[in-house]
């Protein structure tokens, strides 16, 4: 994927850096561990500090001294994440802040604003994510909706910066209202496409089908991204049905919670079995973390509350999240994802059940 | 200063790794900035993960990934500092966990073997640290008492591993006590000597005064140890009277509460003052920090509640000590301390006031 930063290989992983730092990653670490490029959160950013504060100061990239692409979201998932704080109309979103209470508006036109003024590279149209489980009703009239927002971001983009604007296909669990929200965003044209309206509930093999009828609906040569996905097991089968592109605060807050990923499966490293253990998290793994530290270390940094756990925590599960994407598009060049499919689902057991 | 575990180029500022971590800090960057030694509580390990547990994993350098010398503390600092958790007899202390009220005892013998089996290079002797103010009855009977510890430490110590054992001078603030003191420990026989019971509450020019007149009390060629001791300016005026190692939780402890340590004096990086503020830290400081971020983006860090917040922040902070030990040990070596000292205080005013 070419990106006014330099070339982004798919599939990819994007470690999500909500208010402007992936938590407790330094940026040449992340780089290190072979992010390409981080996602930002458009409404934590726009309530703190302030998207004109980052504009003044350069923007997101110097602000916070990562030289690789960005995508920010549009600030809609976390809007209508609020709910009793946020009224919904054609016109946009109302919404309280989380932080102090103050009254907002967000627009398709707003939000394009917010994520130019950020310097993002690649743009999120301004869209509702829709609950789950919803009526079809409301699915079909808040996809609609959607996708006159899609329009309106499409005029309010100024062009010619270089920066590419993604829709979002919605449509629920609904396979005529996913094919209809493609086509309408086909017509509008985008430099990329998104599967929005996952991981809200949903039983993984609806999530599953979901992507299996909707991304062979999208242009083969945009990038197509899954947003909010997923589990290890989720990506390798996104990336089967025909994924380009992940986010998910999972690796990262997992770790900070404690729960680590292996080439076997999870750990909770607040287990007391761990409490001698002298082995590294993860004996296939090539990490720092697995490298130099104990998993007995870990469950006592963790134990203690330590800002070093949730450093090295987030380290390792980044490490594992980026590794596998870049071993699946090795084994995608090498013409045997199938089998590389196979194997991680043979390898991949939760240890601890 | 020679210790098992290599030179440590003195004076030497020792950053303090209370839970087998330098809070927010990986060893590597430890290194990179020119820390030497560290400390690590014996107090704490103690209780979590116990001092066995780590000795069965091979030692506290090998548990925190620490390959240069660690200084342990007694423990008794920490104990004595509970209040009315604990009771203090001829024999030692008996304390109740800060973790869960278990009860403890430890003894002058007890806190030696603790410090062996964590693998320390520097094990200090059992002490009592006086509290301030405290009457001369009280202070003359506990450093009898420190006394007679000191002599079970010695004879406690297994000798031949090449671990260094330091006594601690006390006496409170008189100097026929603190006198007494250092001649009792001489009389024993130490490799390093320290002065405890400073930075308790004492003014400033008392402090520099228990220096002044204790430092000489103890033999040149042996290590002087400040304990506790503090800002910049204390370091600085420690040297001058002839100290050698310091140790204090107050450059990263500041950091983590967003105060941080210029050339010209301490900010308190939660000002609005600081909100678009694009310049570094420090203009004269050339650590990662200061040469990669904004103070805007630091303020930013700390309002957010980030985990990269206390992780810049240290670094800043532990660097600018680190630094400051660095050019204190050049200009010692270039025969011109006074006037680097004289620059020192002239340079420092806090920026803010």
């Amino acid at each position: 994927m070419q990106t006014r930063r330099g070339v982004v290989e798919t599939p990819v992983f994007m470690p999500v850096g909500t208010q402007a730092t992936v938590k407790g990653m330094l940026p040449e670490t992340l780089r290190q561990i072979g992010a390409q490029i981080i996602l930002g959160n458009t409404y934590h950013l726009y309530l703190r500090p302030g998207h004109e504060l980052i504009k003044r100061l350069g923007g997101l990239h110097r602000f916070m001294n990562w030289d690789g692409p960005i995508l920010t979201d549009s600030g809609g998932f976390q809007v209508f994440s609020l709910g009793e704080l946020r009224r919904i109309d054609e016109e946009g979103a109302v919404f309280q802040s989380h932080l102090d209470g103050s009254r907002h508006q967000l627009t398709p036109e707003k939000s394009i604003a917010i994520q130019e003024a950020l310097g993002a590279d690649i743009i999120m149209a301004f869209d509702e994510c829709i609950p789950y489980p919803a009526d079809r009703a409301y699915v079909a009239a808040s996809t609609a909706r959607s996708g006159r927002w899609a329009r309106r971001c499409r005029h309010a983009r100024r062009e010619g910066d270089g920066a590419a604007l993604f829709g979002i296909v919605q449509g629920g669990m609904e396979p005529d209202l996913r094919r209809r929200s493609a086509e309408e965003l086909m017509a509008i044209g985008f430099e990329g496409y998104a599967l929005g309206g996952l991981s809200v509930g949903e039983e993984t093999s609806l999530m599953y089908d979901v992507m299996e009828y909707s991304l062979p609906l999208l242009p083969e040569e945009a990038p197509r991204y899954v947003m909010g996905v997923g589990t290890p097991e989720n990506l390798i089968e996104g990336i089967a049905r025909g994924a380009d592109m992940f986010d998910c605060v999972m690796p990262t807050r997992n770790a900070r919670n404690g729960v680590l990923f292996t080439s076997r499966g999870k750990i909770s490293i607040k287990q007391a079995r761990y409490r001698e253990d002298e082995r590294p998290l993860d004996e296939n793994c090539s990490c720092y973390v697995c490298r130099h530290y104990s998993r007995a270390y870990l469950r006592h940094l963790f134990q203690a509350n330590e800002i070093l756990s949730s450093v090295l925590n987030t380290h390792h599960n980044l490490h594992y999240y980026l590794h596998l994407m870049a071993s699946a598009r090795d084994a995608i060049e090498a013409g045997r994802f199938g089998e590389f499919r196979r194997e991680f689902h043979a390898r991949r057991q939760n240890v601890e059940s």
